[in-house]
């Protein structure tokens, strides 16, 4: 993760991200800017299938506001981007984007909120990762 | 369409929906979204692959806001919700929801754009289909 | 389901199904296969979510053998069919077809097993189960 | 790409690629499998995006041949693998295989063909790729 916390994952666009405008489908985009958040994660140490295991919480997205500014092609190879922006007691918000050699097609604001595994209601996040990702928090 | 122009698709949760979690995968919202627009479109006598051939127009997707309420789970048969809420001279407006038995899941805006299909720049809705849409506008 | 045993879904492509070639993505038809499978048996009054819960039973795809024959497109109106060859004591075998006004456009042979849902290791398909999917053959 | 001709693609499995069941969704090995088709058409300087603009050209799957043999979870990181086996002058036969350290997880035969991009209909596949692709066969 650079110095600047704005994490960036390539990302190739294949046939089954695609549609018939030639384009990549607009709900894909959600699922590029899942696998960021999941590697920002994952650089920070912090593995989801683990922290179900051990602490019966997922993050789900609770709330989305996304900007599709221009498409991206088959075989285009995007930076999708994730910086976060504020961390709360039982929830967090990403602003992310997507670019495609630095002009950038997407951009979103994400809140994800901790909730049980097993039933889905809201919990708060493990407080030694709470602290964790409190000290990632970028001002915007 | 009945007389309040709340457009309904039922739509059936099958397991190329779900994810690990249990539940509809997030992003999967979005595409059932769009199917309801696509038959809210096509109950209007509006075929896009006509659209597109005819007037080189497509309708691409250029925002959206989305609040996930509570998950929907396989098998789940949900109702699917588009309202025009208004329509632009390029753009139109929705306001969507997903219910199941009567408790709402989710509520999103989207705002769509005609573009022409060759080339995704921005362009005018053709008259005919401009008049169509704005009678069936509703107030929210 | 008709007297032929043969069960047909009418399922309509959507953009979410196609990709940048104009047409369905290979893939895809494959989703399409298991709605056809999973109606089929909520036709005979098997849902899966209560096999799973009750017996902790689910079923896999083991094997399937595909010929993709011409393309489905955008708006069209598929029959996607089910006929249950061969139920075997831990898997049953489906002949399946996809179809767009009476031009075959994909043909599948699909063996599906019982496994655990939990560990995902084979089981039986329970007794009651077993004898009516077994009454259900067609000789093909 | 290694002297024994298998090329081999790194994939992590993300939320989008599981299902309920806990684990990787059938459908979307057949998009792994792809994935790594394309790596290797573009390993061998092959770009699928040029071959269509260029020659009208796209490659289709017409027939799948596909082993389920254990099932991929959230997190993992596996290995799709393609070799080149046979050549024709329409069309290419691959073997395919997903793997999790060291352990196979699926194989597959997949036959591609190429087709006019513009109306779906077989055509040779150009003479210089032609001789480019035969002079990688492999033996199997």
């Amino acid at each position: 993760m650079a110095d600047n916390r704005v994490f960036s994952l390539p990302t190739r666009v294949y046939w089954e991200d695609t549609d018939a405008g030639g384009v990549v489908y607009h709900a894909q985009y959600l699922a590029f800017l899942e696998r960021a958040r999941t590697e920002w994660l994952r650089a920070i140490g912090l593995g989801q299938e683990k922290l179900r295991e051990e602490h019966d919480v997922v993050f789900v997205v609770r709330e989305m506001q996304i900007d599709f500014l221009k498409p991206a092609k088959l075989d285009d190879l995007l930076e999708v981007r994730a910086e976060l922006r504020q961390c709360r007691k039982a929830s967090f918000v990403f602003a992310q984007s997507i670019a495609r050699d630095g002009t950038v097609l997407l951009t979103a604001t994400v809140r994800a909120a901790a909730v049980r595994a097993s039933a889905f209601n809201p919990v708060a996040i493990p407080d030694a990762l709470y602290r964790q990702l409190k000290a990632l928090e970028t001002p915007g």
